[in-house]
């Protein structure tokens, strides 16, 4: 079964990821460091370790995998937007953003530690992200780990998800404007494509670059990670408004209370999960070309879909 | 007179940085973006535009004109420099962190927008430093780029800047530690090199790189920067208390009410001018190997010495 073989790869991405990330946030200053404070450390391994269902980086693999690629290389990217994806977090739960104190059933950073070490963790994430795709154990060609960085970047920065989760404050009316519940769907699925979207088609694309796909075969892929990344962002608004708390692992319901356009809001849930069964197949579509190898990525799609949490 | 000669570098180099920073963040998507919020875009103009010395820019670009290398990759390798030490200082400024209303006597991105804005402009011009130095107009050689990136991430990260802001929050008691004034100087030595001397010895091995300069030149640039970013922070501590809020553009005297250890409450004013008097010859002496060519860079050493600001 097709989900299993992604559910495989989840569990082998999750334990190798593990425990890369532990290695990563040793306590020994790297080569050109002086040494690495250890509450910052801490601050950094409290957000990364111990728990994510490793999503980017098991499509990184999956990815990588259709062009016959495995080992460091997708790993250590994995790695990499993992990093990004943990900085993300790290800051959205701050105070001033969205003032959350549980993350995965755990005390948030800034709940954990302070706010100005949970700042400094985010900031130290993204900063190791790019340190470990410029390292050549990511991969032997400079031009490969140049790629890399530059796909991450644009995926993380004011136009990407960096700039979506402004968009997302805009959208609860955090700096006046206007009420969220007026904003059009386009404009929602153009904020959600931005916060959360970037992020997983850029796990897809780097595992197409440590590939060396070719263009059709990126551009087949493109299409596959648009729309996994909305479908993505459709079930996790239908978590907020179905899940238990206890099972999803941080508050639910948040999306109502802060009066947040979400797909659901405007569709209502049966028009969610329609729309939401219409992405699971745009990605199935787009991945026609590929036939049988591209079984990983199908069962990513349709893991995205009928994910619990 | 060398001090000119840096001066007009400084100069020529605060002129071209401004304009490309303007480019750099216009309101239009570049390739690979969906839009550019414009409020998260306006902050992170507030944060770079009209103002800053670019002291770090215009070190990329004497270092690397020690090689016969100028134009677009200085430019945009300084840049690159310039939107990390950016990003550091709106998050600096931050309530959680040193709690700033001025910068250069404007106010400071969170009190001329809000705290969660401020957050994700300093996040989103990380994020920007990553993708300038990625791009091919940065260096035709990736091998170059990736280069470029290795150093800026390793000097920016919890070894490095980072490491260095959270160890200068432990100096002031923050996490609840001990009193600041107990600090032997050679611990305050190591915080300030990493929280400040880390990107300006970055700024430095960045021009060597793109001047693909030998091991004997990077070994004698990276002695002559890291007296330098001594230098600049002795410098600063002695500003803090002689100089005027006026022509400081930021309030003065605060590392005294923090209880924070500086090298002047170690050594007393006197000894921390003569302190920075050696750090100068240091500087000085490791750029003998390169004669007449490194006039502008002890300029450089001479201006940080001696600025009033």
């Amino acid at each position: 079964m097709a989900e299993t073989g992604f559910q495989d790869q989840l569990a082998q991405t999750a334990v190798a990821t593990e425990s890369a990330l532990d290695l990563l946030l040793s306590p020994e200053a790297a080569a050109g460091e002086t040494v690495r404070p250890g509450r910052l450390l801490e601050a950094m391994r409290h957000a990364m370790l111990g728990g994510g269902k490793r999503l980017r980086p098991a499509l990184v693999a999956a990815a990588a995998r259709l062009f016959g690629v495995d080992g460091e290389g997708p790993l250590r990217a994995g790695l990499a937007i993992e990093c990004v994806h943990g900085y993300s977090l790290v800051h959205d739960d701050l105070p001033a953003m969205d003032d959350d104190d549980l993350r995965r059933g755990r005390p948030t950073v800034h709940r954990a530690f302070d706010e100005a070490t949970a700042i400094l963790a985010g900031d130290a994430l993204q900063t190791l992200a790019f340190d470990v795709l410029a390292d050549e154990r990511t991969h032997s060609d400079a031009a490969v780990r140049i790629a890399l960085v530059a796909t991450l970047a644009r995926a993380a920065g004011v136009g990407g998800m960096a700039g979506g989760q402004l968009l997302d404050l805009a959208a609860e009316g955090r700096f006046g404007g206007g009420a969220a519940g007026l904003m059009a769907e386009h404009d929602v699925a153009q904020l959600q494509a931005m916060k959360t979207g970037a992020l997983l088609e850029a796990s897809v694309e780097m595992g197409a670059i440590l590939g060396r796909a070719d263009p059709a075969a990126r551009t087949a892929l493109k299409a596959y990670a648009k729309a996994l990344g909305a479908a993505f962002q459709v079930a996790d608004d239908l978590l907020d408004v179905e899940g238990a708390a206890g099972t999803v692992g941080k508050a639910t319901g948040k999306d109502a209370v802060a009066g947040k356009a979400t797909l659901v809001g405007i569709r209502g849930v049966e028009g969610a999960r329609l729309r939401l069964e219409q992405l699971t197949d745009d990605a199935l579509v787009a991945l026609a070309p590929f036939g049988e190898a591209a079984e990983p990525l199908r069962g990513a799609a349709r893991f995205v879909a009928m994910r619990d949490r």
